[in-house]
């Protein structure tokens, strides 16, 4: 069956711009990496009429409709019946569902409002997806070559029963598998990565290869379609040996690696223990590192030395480095490292110091970000410059300096 | 004229999944703070009948349509093409349109691709939306008794060209005038404000209220509608006033305050410095702060000390405490604070220590977290209890933390 998917959203607070439909997007973004098409998408505010208007206009080109949104508890939130009358079939309570709410509920501590039982009301026939972290289920109902996905409405909910539940499931539906394998860069820009793959990517067409960029990483997706998973991962092996090949150390992960991760997976492997000193920064790279499950294997803490005064009294900055060299220098960086690594009694250390927008009192141009990392008694400094707004500078800044120290580590390993 | 909006995005990179849609966002955000209701949005593909059909589809509801994107300079991007069509009207060369093109490209050193003119063909009789910030004009066609405004997809170009044309042009159509202002609480939950405004905001027409809540923060957005700006400013005093009366200290700010820049500005304004001491929101605190341009005005530097032994070398901590109360204990919170007041020389002080998560090696119960302030030589504690992931509840840990200081202040005052 040749699927063509259409995506609605389901929200009032969409229409009004209070918030961006994310959900969209990463269905889409699902939907893409299993090949199926989607040439429309739509937004209704939560009105039974206009879901079951949107759904009717939804069909009319696609087989698979997808929602998300409309699934609460109060009396307004008709979508799912909404859906069940598009199919003309009735609502029964699903017992599953309805311990779903209890256990939820009960977890919390919080008492079950009448309503909530109406969450657990499912469109019979239909295959129920339940909810792991809320208390709207969702399901899938197939009927007259037809499928119809409900799906809730915040992404906490959403991304794991769409990541868990409904891509299984639609894979489950094509002979062709579809498998993507995606490297992650940091190191270089999206557009030097680009201007070197370029000719390839136009030229391949099985398997595919996109770039992506967000804040210092760029991503690279393969995505080969085959008989077999076994066979699409043959496809997709030398591309990523090639990728290897062309941008070496660059290629930090792939697939659900972050960088974070990786850094604090290697410095653990080696027992090392890690510390962090910021300025413009301003606790970003340790907060990354913190967001981190685990992150106490090898993280043990940072500092935040936003004045100068800190830097000297908690990091043992020399002032004659300050008044010499200047607070945003690769001398202060080093000695902020060594500092850094000496109070948390670390053997690896990364510091950073830098302006992160213009109108600093410093004579250094604004978006100069030092970074320097500190390792078993060797450190090193590299200076950095950005051109973008105060937070979007941290941002790149916190991600360079990570990368900094994974750099260090495997050239200390040679 | 009763305007009835529905926004059309066009973008194949949309419909994959690889970017956001947010310029669907920035347009109905714009047209509900004019008062343009708007029941519908789609998303389709840079597919010119896929976008007459769009188009009139969207008609059949609303007699207002923006569109973003699909305006580029080649063959394939025939949107404005299909908008002429739907009106009947011819497409023509507007003169100012080139000039303009020709100037943007001569400025940036690049020559003009010769497909680059078809830009500058517009529907005839249309009014022209000039762009300053890149080569595709925008416009508006009113014929019939509705109104079709496209606009171009990248957002540093719509968003200057929605603000500075588009919402004064939409302004002019109404006599009405309509004013927005959101207050700001912190300290309590979404549901807890929605149930004690309830009846009220039921209740309410002109001036209404609505209830926006992201991260521990709570907006309640007021707007009027009234014959001029000061007729709308005065509906609205009123209806903040009473929200003072009924939420107190609870209330933080206004419009662009953020809760960081409120305590920043909070401090300065006392001329009180501040340190922080982290645990498991790990500097996500003092990243909030420093996020704040001119942070450094009250903001000395922060901790994050996130091993029991970082607690006990840096912050002072006993370790008796610890082993009496606890690492996730006020007790140590407390003594957190005023280690960090101590070490960076600060007149005030945040303290945070917390489980984020499931499976940390404690006794206590996970998304428990303790907050200290430390003020000019008295410290306070609270614990709080989340019930979210890991990044979450620590996004909540220090929203509260922030507010904890806040509150603190005030009380000071008294």
């Amino acid at each position: 069956m040749k699927l063509r998917a259409e995506i609605i959203a389901i929200g009032t607070e969409i229409l009004l711009g209070d918030i961006i439909n994310s959900n969209a997007s990463y269905i889409a973004r699902g939907l893409a990496g299993l090949g199926i098409d989607t040439f429309h998408q739509q937004v209704v505010g939560d009105n039974p009429r206009r879901v079951k208007q949107a759904m009717e206009e939804a069909y009319e080109n696609a087989n698979l409709v997808i929602t998300s949104g409309g699934l609460g508890p109060t009396e307004d939130d008709l979508s799912k019946e909404m859906g069940a009358e598009y199919f003309g079939v009735p609502m029964v309570m699903d017992e599953i569902a309805r311990e779903h709410i209890r256990n939820y509920m009960t977890l919390r501590g919080r008492t079950i409002p009448d309503n909530n039982w109406k969450q657990a009301m499912l469109p019979e026939g239909c295959r129920p997806l339940y909810n792991h972290n809320g208390t709207a289920p969702g399901f899938i109902l197939e009927k007259d070559g037809k499928i119809l996905i409900m799906l809730p409405g915040p992404p906490s909910e959403i991304v794991p029963m769409f990541d868990e539940q409904v891509i299984p499931y639609l894979r489950s539906l094509s002979d062709d598998v579809m498998v993507s394998r995606t490297l992650h860069l940091c190191g270089m820009g999206e557009s030097a990565v680009e201007s070197v793959l370029h000719d390839e990517m136009i030229a391949m067409t099985n398997p595919t290869l996109a770039p992506y960029a967000k804040e210092g990483v760029v991503d690279l997706r393969i995505t080969a379609k085959g008989e077999s998973e076994e066979a699409c991962r043959e496809m997709i092996a030398p591309v990523e040996a090639h990728i290897h090949e062309l941008f070496g150390d660059l290629v930090f992960g792939a697939d659900s690696d972050t960088l974070p991760q990786v850094l604090l997976r290697e410095l653990s492997q080696r027992g090392l223990k890690l510390a962090v000193a910021e300025a413009c920064a301003g606790g970003l790279i340790s907060s990354k590192l913190v967001s981190v499950s685990g992150a106490s294997a090898a993280y043990l803490g940072g500092l935040v030395a936003y004045s100068d005064d800190s830097k000297i009294r908690l990091l043992g900055v020399r002032k004659e480095t300050l008044s010499d060299f200047g607070a945003v220098s690769e001398a202060t960086a080093c000695e902020m490292a060594i500092g850094a690594a000496k109070a948390f009694g670390a053997d690896a250390a990364i510091a950073e110091t830098g302006i992160a927008e213009p109108a600093s009192d410093t004579s250094k141009p604004s978006g100069t970000v030092c970074v320097a990392v500190y390792l078993k008694g060797e450190v090193s400094a590299v200076t950095m410059r950005y051109s973008r707004n105060r937070n979007s500078n941290r941002e790149m800044a916190s991600t360079a300096a990570l990368n900094e120290l994974r750099k260090a580590l495997i050239k200390h390993d040679r």
